[in-house]
């Protein structure tokens, strides 16, 4: 209500929000929405420039909201509107509200697309709803020229005017912005659009109305190094790509890189120059899928785990290698795009690294909580980021744990005979059938079942080159769930006799998953790798199980399985092998690649940062390698699903078989001295 | 007072605050100082590693403070002390506050060198006396070592000893101070001393104790680049010292490199190189002089004119060249040194720029200001920084008016036939004998006059070289004081029959002032040299008496000049030519390199950087080039010492001459056509 308000005067009610007010005839509808506290967007101040300002004017009687609305108790349309619907196109009853003039009483809706805070839904990126808050806004202003009379600096006169038209205060501004002001002024008579960073620093300053701006939510793996680009305006993504992280030349998984760092005077140095040089191509690339100017990429949200973190930053990564694991920092780093030299971006670009948790356990699980809003569980919920190793992230609203656990690459298709990561070809779905013990799969890059009429061509045509990472994990579990392979994961060279798929290798068996037709490899599951699978999974379960104890719960009541592996798994089979622990698969859901999401969700909202930034300071870190109990927990979750632990939901769900127990079965000592090292206290192989 | 203090506590006195209190048995002095808001010093916290923080116990009566104080009313010397007063040496009575410890009543004298914010006189620096307020300053503190229980960031680990030891909150570290941290913590057991710039930022950390920051004061003239090193804690200057700036190949003047800038591509950036690579040398000699690190270096403060000051922030500075002169900002610029690329200092070193005035007047004129603390003024005074242009202050604490006024060069001897800069040999001072109209004079590096026993040899030594912009004024007004040069300034010719020393020269009349012995130049003053001093000083009347108009005053009370050429000229003489308004010549003075003294202020104290900002926010511009009463003032006062104004307090300490008219004098149009350039409307050739 405004404190003038006439009792003659119009009556105007906005919707969705349901405010209402009087306001004097020749009040235009903008300033009616914005003095009631109408969230109504706007670059061009109200000058019919912009058109993020559009609404829709009721007409009608409207009985719920007290008032009767007409088109022609607004203005008509004036000569900006009118060259603003010629120029650039209006939807059929949508005015401008900057322009459109209250004459009578009206009921005004605003439309999603026109608020500041609007609700986003994304599909296809995994993304929950949320409000966009962006961190960087556009505004528009028209600056006095400079005037002999009173002579005073670009910049106050800059100031002066957001200061009038939009309520900034307490400005600074970048020594960039102040260099390229004036020749902005001059090229268009004093019209400048600047784009504004946490309300207080003016980073970019453009000629005339410049009316988008966008921004990069970037996962740094140890991997890929994936991203989006998004309007900061709306939220919308424009485009999603990833590039192969360089790094991996330096070594395939995190502690050989934290190696070469030690071993190598300017190793980690040499790492931050092609983590950076590769982040600085994916923007470029970003930016031409998304055909926009890279110059108008003006921020940047940053995750990854601890030693992707210090290496980008170009931190000393060594210290994340041994006890005690300590970050540099466990705050969220603000800095500028120059400073990870991050070229091709707007030079007022900014960087948002999210706060990492622990030495283990960094920025990217950070993304997944802030994704997955962990912090608002009502129930027990477990969030496992699945990768070379596990982040585990488990509670509820009133306490939030966190843990990594050292689960290896076997979950990636390392250490996997036939393993590979998952590219088309790569065999991602198994059956076996529990009668005649035949195989049947599916690869990547077609639906047919290898079954099926007409595989053959798909053979042909993409080849079968291997098992990804939930292709092995289906395949297991269908081998214990046909009585092929035991509870203690041996395969039973017994049922050699039953089938020619179980075949003699060396000491031990192996499973022959598909025989090529021409001259592709012949796909065994070996003994090593079940042993290579039941490694992780335990690493994996003890980790959650730990968890568990700390807060005294003896099940989780949701699950969510995030990262590419986690997100490719059949959860029925995750849970036979006991990936994970016992859950009503009903309330088991994948999570995609959660922490690139929450990446983009702290992109788009200055509210997110600050609640992330908070929610990671009550986080409690558990460290599983000085936890004596993550050992017990590790011997006990070795067996299928689990030597103790009942699993009755899975059960209900599906009939476990009855194995019989095979000792000594001759496998080599590989596995075993690797299972040595992973149980033996502080070992921390592959971080 | 404490509010937990008991009537039978000891009291403690401390002096010259006067604070008092009672404090428990076994406080220590710096404890209860600090409670008392005593101002002590301290880097190590209280740690006996510092020695900031001592102290003199009184010792006997004091009657006027109540109270017996004795020695042994503190703890004896403990192991700290002890170790302290072996490896650093204690004078006799001094004691270290922070492990001293109160047994009973004591006086604590705390000694100027012992306060934080302690008052400085600097002597030959011409700085007014000051409050040492540092804006960066050190902190000691002991790091608890990474925790595997409680894993957290070294910087969160950081900033809690921070917030504990120096109630510091709020804080945040630049990206390289996480990147250095963590090595200077293991460097010495997590004892670190951090740089805090604002109390806000931590912009270096130091692995121990780390007693010792400098801070750089530039004064970055069109000719000279000028710079003091000062300790930032207890604001000693360790070295002083100048470079040429080497834009002079651009152009000697302000407008010539404007015009080079308009001229060529990439002229301003080029320009802009060079005066960085200049600064980055000026400041490796400060450190070498100074026998410091530059790495030490964290903090620089710059003034200089409107161009130096956007040439060297990388601004473009053809704005400035033209109608109507916008500056890009008038606020005070805070940046990296890193961002004007200054080399060699510490990379979280901060660059202050104080606050431009308007298009002329820049921040050289801002710091002339805090230096002469114009703003404190009692009575109407005049502050002028004579250059190239000369920059007008006038007014008093309750209103302050600048200006700028296109001088030319003539004042630093250029356009002046026998001109030269202020160097060995050059002629500084000059008298002529009113009767046999015979000179005599002193030229730099010596003090013997020219007709003193023993000048051959200075000649032989030194050379005459020419003349320096404050011996060709005083030569001029002993020329007019002796008849020579009319109040019109036209040299008699008439004189030529009386002596020798005058002589045609073309259609006009010279003064032969120096006529050398071995085969130096013989040195003149010419027709055409008059003229260029009688355009430059009435350039600079003009503009005095335009702001006198505007304060609607008729004479000033206080005069103050500032600058190379303002600090050396005789006043009495600057009086007789009319360069300076009439003013009782005890209060004249010259203020030495004012704006580079106003600098070292600011570099030194952030309440100095707090007031300047303000300040220069009241202070009214105005703009010369479009006050048409500028030309008329311009035209009266050409004449020596004026054509209209009375001069009384010069009359009263000098008998004037009363020369005759001398018309058409037939000198050659050069000085005709530059007067009436200076005059036309807008002109503005030497800015």
């Amino acid at each position: 209500m405004t404190t003038t308000e006439q009792q003659t005067d119009p009556r105007v009610i906005f919707t969705p929000s349901g405010r209402r007010g009087r306001f004097p005839t020749g009040t235009t509808v903008l300033d009616a929405g914005r003095s009631l506290g109408v969230d109504i967007d706007s670059v061009c101040g109200g000058r019919g420039l912009c058109g993020r300002c559009q609404v829709t004017p009721g007409v009608g009687s409207f009985p719920k909201h007290g008032i009767v609305s007409a088109a022609d108790h607004l203005s008509p349309e004036g000569a900006i509107e009118a060259e603003y619907r010629r120029a650039r196109g209006l939807i059929e009853g949508r005015r401008l509200s900057c322009t459109a003039v209250v004459h009578g009483d009206v009921l005004i809706d605003v439309p999603p697309e026109s608020q500041v805070h609007r609700q986003v839904v994304r599909k296809g990126l995994d993304v929950r709803t949320f409000t966009v808050d962006p961190v960087v806004r556009l505004h528009y202003v028209v600056v006095p020229p400079a005037d002999l009379a009173r002579p005073g600096g670009d910049l106050a006169r800059l100031f002066g005017e957001l200061e009038r038209d939009w309520a900034l205060t307490g400005l600074e501004a970048d020594l960039g912005v102040i260099r390229t002001l004036q020749p902005a002024l001059e090229r268009d008579g004093g019209r400048v659009t600047v784009a504004v960073h946490e309300g207080r620093s003016v980073i970019a300053v453009w000629p005339g109305l410049h009316e988008r701006i966008y921004g990069v939510a970037v996962d740094v793996g140890s991997t890929t190094i994936a991203g989006h680009l998004a309007d900061l305006a709306d939220g919308s993504v424009l485009a999603s790509s990833g590039v192969m992280n360089p790094q991996i030349r330096f070594g395939e998984d995190l502690m050989s890189r934290v190696s070469y760092a030690m071993l190598h005077d300017g190793g980690a140095a040499e790492m931050t120059r092609v983590v950076r040089d590769a982040l600085t191509s994916l923007v470029a690339g970003l930016a031409a899928s998304g055909s926009i100017a890279a110059a108008d990429i003006v921020d940047v949200a940053v995750v990854g785990n601890p030693i992707m973190h210090h290496l980008l930053l170009g931190i000393d990564p060594i210290p994340l290698g041994s006890a005690p694991f300590a970050l540099a920092t466990d705050r969220a780093v603000q800095t500028m795009a120059a400073e990870i030299e991050l070229g091709g971006v707007h030079p007022g670009a900014r960087v948002y690294v999210l706060p990492c948790i622990a030495g283990h356990v960094g920025a990217d699980t950070a993304g997944v909580i802030l994704a997955e809003e962990s912090q608002r569980a009502e129930r027990m919920r477990l969030t496992v980021d699945i990768g070379t190793n596990a982040e585990i992230v488990l509670g509820t609203k009133d306490r939030l744990l966190a843990a990594s656990s050292p689960t290896g690459p076997a979950f990636e298709g390392a250490q996997i005979s036939a393993g590979q990561r998952a590219a088309p070809g790569a065999i991602e779905r198994v059956r076996i059938d529990r009668a005649t013990l035949e195989p049947r799969f599916r690869v990547i890059g077609s639906p047919r079942w290898s079954d099926e009429p007409g595989f053959a061509s798909v053979e042909r045509r993409l080849g079968v080159s291997g098992i990804c990472g939930s292709g092995i994990v289906e395949a297991i579990a269908e081998l214990f769930l046909a009585g092929i392979v035991t509870a203690d994961g041996v395969i039973d060279g017994s049922l050699a006799e039953r089938t020619p798929r179980v075949v003699p290798d060396g000491r031990t068996y192996s499973y022959v998953l598909h025989e090529p037709a021409g001259d592709g490899p012949r796909i065994l599951v070996t003994q090593n790798d079940v042993r290579a699978i039941q490694l992780a999974k335990a690493a994996l379960y003890a980790g959650v199980r730990l968890l568990m104890d700390h807060l005294g719960v003896d099940e989780v009541a949701e699950i969510r399985l995030a990262g590419a592996f986690g997100s490719q798994i059949d959860l029925l089979h995750a849970m036979v092998l006991g990936l994970i622990p016992d859950c009503d698969l009903a309330m088991a859901a994948p999570a995609g690649n959660a922490a690139g999401t929450g990446a983009l969700i702290a992109l788009l909202s200055a509210a997110a940062r600050r609640e992330i930034e908070a929610v990671v300071r009550t986080v409690e870190k558990i460290e599983t390698a000085v936890e004596p109990r993550f050992q017990e927990h590790f011997v006990d979750a070795m067996a299928f699903p689990h030597r103790t632990a009942p699993y009755p939901h899975l059960r209900a769900a599906i009939e476990l078989p009855t194995t019989r127990t095979i000792t000594d079965t001759g496998e080599d000592g590989r596995a075993e001295r690797r299972r040595r090292r992973v149980v033996a206290a502080g070992s921390r192989e592959d971080r």
